[in-house]
């Protein structure tokens, strides 16, 4: 017999596509240094979590024990019929509109673990291999790990205040139409709201602009946009802009991706996709064979907290909490880093982050010194800009910084930009 | 503009491969005849899901805000500490020894949704298409759409009273090395304990001779064994068979995929698995891909359960409320079926099913006169055993059903037993 305990496991290809992914490794880093002030984690505020609401949700389940037995029963691979019935109602007041006005079935409605699964579905389903997706630059750092872990081709447009460039993108579409690989072109990626990293809203006027390249594109196939709302009820300040989604009358080009994670709680892991009709069975067929189906006694708790309005008040409960924290932390950035030469930050109107941008000879990354000076000597963290752009890390910028104003109390989150501006401090200039 | 609503959406290789499982139309069936008298479906037993016991547990939790808010807030992706710590002293108990002589620490357990998605993970960091998988005829034929969804092949090893036949394994894998194909090799799919839909438990002998084989073989890489052991805690009568995962000192061969859907509650959805050390990784990374960890609240609920005794002492309950169940099945099955010529079927010590033979002449499919005529004259449904195989659907065999007592009450099921008879003979001898 041969010696098979050296013998290594022979991994896949979609393995290796998908390996080390940034969101392993800060996690890693916060379990690591538990007493490091985080403004790197994107976990939400801990103090707005809605305890008593899920205590009293879940009693009121279990008292009664048809309902509490359906509950804690499996339920089907889409999701609770309940709990999408009462997301058509959510999703057409957020639209401004009926339900029936939405113009969809609630078999459009997929129920996932997290909006990140929904993403992860929508990957396995729509990518082969060399299939293109566009994003914005700078994105969502984990769908580019989702992306990669199918084997697409992630192709960068770039941002400005508004958004996406769309001219861009549609400039580069026509690029690789010339290039005879418009058939190639799946997806574009939108995180319309407070986006993940930099906390810009996509203007009204691109989406609309959007939604017409995806259209003007999709000559033998469908091009699909996926828009990602996960922030969407979080908004402080100024006025809501329609959904991508809302434009789309045709109901055939747009996945629109919500969540619970952010608004009421991320422990409990819903998200929700709703997707075009004829999407709606892949979906759920990859589903089926990932898992059939996300846990039914947090979908059922989820439908009672819509349909008593728990959830619209805690919602309302957790927007006045974070616009406390997103002051504190614009107010922390005017006092100590307004005067460092060459520091730019956005201002969000919602959301969970602020975007920092340092003089470009300072790099953020991972191993730079600042990264370094920042985690040790200032116990303090923050997600490098570069992880947030798809390429090779030497061509990516490299001098910016997520800050999240989620998981700190006001207090703490002026502490630890403090902190921060001091480390940065120290490589001015230099 | 082209028209771009009548314009098809391009799908992956991925999708078209796992497409159009079992068990999707098996959940429809149960949706669309609410009075149907089911002995197909894979539910658990409603009368025992514990209510109180969930109600009892969240309220404990929501009663202190700091465990409530840790509970619903984001976990990490392998899965909170505190369950695998539980996990580990559990499965000590299960395998009558301490936790330390278990030889693992917790990193080398992962918590999923449902231990379907543990299976689904590893196939993904597992198979590249066209690698191999060898699995029992018949088997558990979720996981045989898993395999076609990444896009392996499923080579079927005949089954005897003790479980798979391992000398015709060894004949196989010896015949592939022959071929040059020993470097597609990876997997051997084990149901250990009342396999679904068999009911057979691998002998003691069978369990050591296939990791002897695993063993054997893993020359150049690895071969794996995924022991599902789903079923393990719900044993009825006879003694327990120490598992696969057990005999396997090293910890080197041997996936054990464990769940609480069985046990406890399938809506919870809290799946796991022990896996070697240096897979621990490469699973949590695909996971941070898919949908960065299931959910924490239930997870801590488990937690709870299991360190407080209710979850022993809900688990005996179970086992007391199935074995009343199988027999009812099993003294239906004599009643109804015992005069009927080539009718045989299976006394599982455990699990949710009764496998039942019919003569060869009667088929059992989706598109057989006795499946149509059971489901609509007799409203009476059970799961065809063409689907627990693998290859041509004419080249399986077509003449076997799987009965599940597991969501009827006894008096139901001996009705559903008397229906199902009925339909049987109206095809024999025809």
């Amino acid at each position: 017999m041969s010696d098979s305990s050296s013998c290594p496991i022979p991994l896949s290809d979609r393995w290796r596509w998908g390996s080390r992914q940034a969101i392993s490794f800060l996690m890693e880093q916060g379990v690591d240094n538990p007493d490091i002030l985080t403004l790197g984690a994107g976990l939400v505020d801990s103090e707005t979590l809605p305890v008593e609401e899920v205590g009293q949700l879940v009693a009121d389940i279990c008292s009664d024990p048809v309902e509490g037995r359906a509950a804690l029963q499996y339920g089907s691979t889409p999701g609770s019929p309940r709990l999408r019935a009462a997301l058509l109602k959510h999703l057409a007041a957020l639209e401004g509109c009926t339900p029936e006005e939405l113009g969809i079935s609630a078999n459009q409605m997929l129920l996932t673990t997290g909006s990140q699964q929904l993403l992860s579905l929508l990957c396995e389903v729509l990518f082969n291999p060399g299939d293109i997706a566009f994003v914005a630059a700078p994105t969502y750092f984990v769908f580019l790990g989702t992306l990669a872990g199918v084997g697409a081709r992630a192709i960068p447009i770039r941002s400005d205040e508004h958004g996406m460039v769309i001219d861009d993108l549609d400039r580069e579409i026509a690029r690789l139409a010339e290039a005879g690989e418009l058939h190639r072109v799946k997806l574009i990626y939108l995180v319309s709201d407070f986006e993940n990293p930099s906390g810009i809203c996509l203007s009204a006027e691109r989406r609309q602009q959007a939604l017409a390249v995806a259209q003007k594109w999709s000559r033998q196939q469908r091009i699909l946009i996926l828009e990602d709302a996960a922030y969407r009820e979080l908004r402080y300040s100024g006025e809501p802009i329609p959904s991508i989604w809302g434009f789309d009358r045709d109901r055939q080009h747009v996945i629109l991706a919500q969540t619970f994670s952010k608004s009421f709680s991320p422990g409990l892991r819903v998200g929700y996709g709703v997707v075009p009709a004829d999407l709606a069975g892949p979906l759920a067929d990859r589903k089926g064979n990932e898992d059939f189906g996300s846990a039914h006694f947090n979908q059922h708790l989820l439908a009672r907290a819509l349909e008593s309005g728990v959830y619209h008040r805690h919602v309302a409960r957790v927007r006045r909490a974070y616009t406390i924290k997103r002051d504190a932390m614009l107010a922390a950035a005017d006092r100590y880093f307004s005067d460092i030469p060459g520091v730019e930050w956005v201002h969000p109107d919602g959301g969970l982050y602020v975007w920092m941008s340092l003089p470009t000879e300072i790099p953020t990354n991972f191993d730079s010194p600042l990264f370094k000076h920042a985690t040790t000597a200032e116990q303090v963290m923050y997600v490098p800009g570069y992880l947030c752009y798809t390429g090779p890390i030497e061509e990516r910028p490299r001098h910016q910084m997520r800050l999240s104003f989620g998981v700190l109390e006001p207090g703490l989150i002026d502490e630890a930009m403090k902190r921060l501006a001091i480390a940065v401090r120290k490589f001015v200039g230099t």
